[in-house]
């Protein structure tokens, strides 16, 4: 491709409602451009980076053995009603009337439809397993749409749907799923983790999440950098203590704490660890009573897990000051489990605290020295908090750390939800009728587009991972216009390149050097070779990778070998 | 791909409302799936199709220098509002509400969104010409959906549009995508004709169709076998008769024609030829008084042509009966311009005839022996008919042939329409802000699958070009499961035509032979191998292209140079 054809629209400075750097870098370098709130037009640069994406999607897909289809963007109401998600959705479903005045819907997935399919076209086990996917446009009328293309209302999604005549058989396309998503998001270079969804444990259960790793990213994920473990923290399993609690050493003594209201208050006033204090959380029983939560002082209290605790609602309620007031008889701030007469979850870090500091439900006032079961009864210890880097992992195999993803994928054992409602069923080998098993895993293919920018870019602006940059390579000649032998040198390489099946771009448009360079920095081209005069006399062009601090000199007559040993797959 | 691992689903019977061979056919073999009106799935046997068609339309549009990005399919309404198509469209425009009540629409085409994009990033001569196209899915709320894909509400498309600082661009541009379409519907394997849509002089004027010739198709298309003029019968123009008119020889006579409405029955009853007769037609004037338009009797009145006629309503209002008998004394069937006093068109064809037979405007009587100038006025003589085979060609060179076609494409030069109305402008050379010219380029996706079909079918199915054929090559072979030989041979076979690029389908089901050669010839795939034992043993397979009457043996050691030397492009 030459330049000077191409449609190349950079921008000195992003829009102002661009939050994020991906937002940001997408706008200036031209890949996208905004149409309404969360809709936006994928540029010929944009464009090319896509479809580079659904490539490695769709040769992933095959390869696994999915087949491709396509099922329609409007779709009627009825079999969205059929499973009563017409009326459950929220208003990110969006419906509408045709002429006629009857519901339609854009899709947002394609559960009913597919499923609609499989039940006209299925009917013996011999037809079994099935996984069915499609590459299309999703629509999700979110209320604000935010983060340009990573949390849009039109999207392109990848979602694919299995079919299976049994649990087992289930569990084996969920498995060959789990690794062509492994090897989708290593051809597409980027860093990524296979995320439980749930337990933590993979295989044994139904969801993973794949997360592209980037510091910026939306989830906190805890995974073991020894082994395959990782887990939202939301979900990841805090293990209770390894080591014993110590013998009580000190007395419970009750110390005047004026305006200290925190645990940082408390740890600097007293000069001690916040590992030596207790934090006390109420919240809402389902009977209406307040319940007190326990937790080492360090620690965060995960809203998931405790929703989970008997007697609260799920999600947890915090109780309001009225009513702690009421039942500790002081202001939240100086809490404490001595003399509450409610029911008192701990979290499991607590059961091996000793002589720690508490509030002593009276304000202004906490406790030193307190000990469990001697100053108050033992609590039900339970997991209640989020983890934390170093805590051990859940498989064994050595200690936590926490990093942030973007989710990009998603794989679900949908198991019968659908397929029992809307009669998905088949004749199985024994001549009975039974409901056929399903999964469900899709990819956000333009999301990925930003999750790679947020996790590759410098203050220069993107550096694409070879295998979906826009071009691989771009050509820059010094003094297009003014040097015959540049101009001949450059296009004798660039066919030359073309011809070695190497995706370039030739910058022809006669600007200058710094125009060019930062034109193709922004844009993120992972490779340059810039060829002018001087190099020429000495039969060199210059090279330098988009993470490289220096160009390195390359001889005319190699570069294509250069080239080709510098891409990456 | 192994048939056992496809999604294979033939039908035995089309569903009722299928109603053209096209849509019977793509719904038995598997290729469609209805959702709701005019709203269908891709299957996977059909998808491939819909992919290969896209990459062809793609290759050649690249291939022009055109550069591809993508629109949203959900648009805001406030661009639409600006040209005032929100409001014009009929109810074809697909119109709906956000969840903040916002208007929106569902792209049918996207010169609103395409002009907003240049408008904003073109500024100078320097940036143009541009030509920006996307394959897409648009949708269009038909009020009667019909015909399977070829009359959808939902359907693929790819749609250009250029961008020029001057007319002579536009011409240029205009005349280059005239080259690629047909550039792309050779490659598509499929016969052809561009059709001028309006007066019918290629390049001249500002609008070309694209029409796949079928029988069944829903145009009638003049064109001349000898050279490019193609025209809608509705515009092909009809030229003057190059023969004077004869001197009158017979004498004007009344004759009692009781009963006699038609120029059928008259032609018959007084055994003349239909050319002898004059047909009376009366349209309303935009005065409200009636006009006498006269044809020869053999001759159609184009509408169309009669709409542009000076003094009447556009489009043309025939005349009530009362209105007749006021103006003419008589009942429709006898009339004629004999007395008539309004205004009188003929048609050109007219001015050539003599001693022609017409209604003598009295109920059930004609006369005989009527001429031109002597027996009435000699009225003003018009084009408003339609062309028959063997008119002239408005070319000059030979006489026109009559087909009928399936519109697929239709490129148009837009000029200032969107420009203007939307403010995209650019600096000149001169440094004078211009308005923009603009063409614009549409392929009807999906409906080249249906029409593909409509050309190229027999009663057992569809007989695929080999372009854009599913699969190109299906191997059959004898007894799967029950000799190792022929599994043996037909795998390696199979291998060796994969790693050959052939694009091959091995039918693996172990179905019997009749089952496996009815579904592969209503698939439509072109050529198809069978192995079996019989032959093995000769060292023999058999070739079979769908539209050969007989097999061919063919030495298995020979099989991929064959199969090449049958496959076309």
């Amino acid at each position: 491709m030459r330049a000077s054809q191409f449609y190349i629209a950079t921008l000195k400075e992003a829009p102002s409602d661009a939050e994020i750097v991906s937002h940001k870098l997408m706008m200036r370098a031209g890949f996208i451009k905004k149409l309404s709130a969360g809709i936006y037009n994928y540029m010929p640069m944009g464009l090319r980076v896509i479809r580079k994406i659904e490539n490695i999607i769709r040769e992933e897909m095959n390869n696994a053995g999915a087949i491709e289809l396509s099922m329609p963007i409007v779709q009627p109401a009825e079999l969205w009603q059929e499973t009563g998600r017409f009326d459950k959705m929220g208003d990110e479903l969006l419906r509408f009337k045709d002429r006629h005045n009857r519901d339609f819907v854009i899709q947002p997935t394609s559960e009913e439809v597919i499923t609609d399919i499989v039940r006209q076209d299925v009917r013996s086990y011999r037809q079994l397993p099935r996984n069915l996917y499609q590459i299309q446009t999703k629509f999700r009328d979110e209320r604000r749409p935010r983060f340009g293309i990573m949390r849009g209302r039109e999207f392109t999604m990848k979602d694919a749907y299995s079919f299976h005549a049994s649990f087992e058989d289930l569990q084996r396309e969920y498995q060959n799923m789990f690794s062509a998503y492994s090897r989708m998001f290593t051809r597409l270079g980027l860093q990524f983790r296979a995320v439980a969804a749930d337990t933590g444990a993979i295989g044994g259960t139904g969801s993973h999440e794949f997360h592209v790793i980037a510091e910026t990213g939306e989830d906190a994920i805890a995974y073991n950098p020894n082994s395959d473990y990782a887990a939202n923290v939301e979900l990841a399993e805090a293990l209770p203590p390894a080591n014993p609690r110590p013998a009580p050493q000190a007395t419970l003594l009750k110390i005047h704490t004026p305006g200290i209201k925190t645990i940082d208050q408390l740890s600097a006033s007293l000069k001690i660890a916040p590992t030596q204090t207790l934090k006390s959380i109420v919240i809402e029983g389902d009977d209406g009573t307040p319940v007190l939560l326990l937790l080492r002082g360090d620690h965060e209290l995960n809203e998931v897990k405790a929703s989970k605790l008997k007697g609260v609602f799920s999600p947890i309620r915090f109780a309001a000051p009225s009513v702690i007031r009421e039942a500790f008889g002081s202001e939240p701030g100086s809490l404490g489990p001595i003399g509450f007469k409610g029911r008192i979850y701990a979290d499991r870090a607590v059961a091996a605290m000793a002589d720690f500091v508490i509030g002593a439900n009276e304000s202004d006032h906490h406790y030193t020295g307190a000990n469990l079961g001697r100053d108050f009864a033992e609590p039900e210890f339970v997991d209640i908090r989020n983890v934390v880097a170093g805590d051990p992992s859940p498989d064994g195999n050595g200690p936590l750390a926490i990093c942030r993803g973007i989710e990009v994928g998603h794989i679900f054992q949908l198991r019968t939800r659908y397929s029992q409602t809307m009669g998905c069923k088949f004749i199985g080998e024994d001549g009975k009728e039974q409901v056929m098993e399903m999964g469900c895993y899709g990819v956000g293919v333009t999301r990925i587009m930003g999750a790679a920018i947020e996790q590759n870019f410098d203050d220069r602006g993107i550096i694409w991972p070879d295998a979906i940059a826009p071009f691989q390579l771009v050509i820059c000649p010094m003094g297009w216009s003014r040097s015959e032998s540049v101009r001949d040198t450059t296009s004798a390489i660039y066919q030359e390149l073309k011809r070695a099946g190497i995706d370039v771009i030739l910058d022809d448009r006669d600007e200058r050097p710094g125009v060019m360079f930062a034109d193709w920095e922004l844009i993120g081209i992972p490779h340059r070779i810039v060829i002018g005069d001087r190099g020429l006399k000495e039969g060199v062009a210059e090279y330098q990778g988009r993470r490289d601090t220096e160009a390195t000199k390359v001889s005319v007559a190699e570069i294509v070998t250069f080239v080709r040993s510098r891409l990456v797959g």
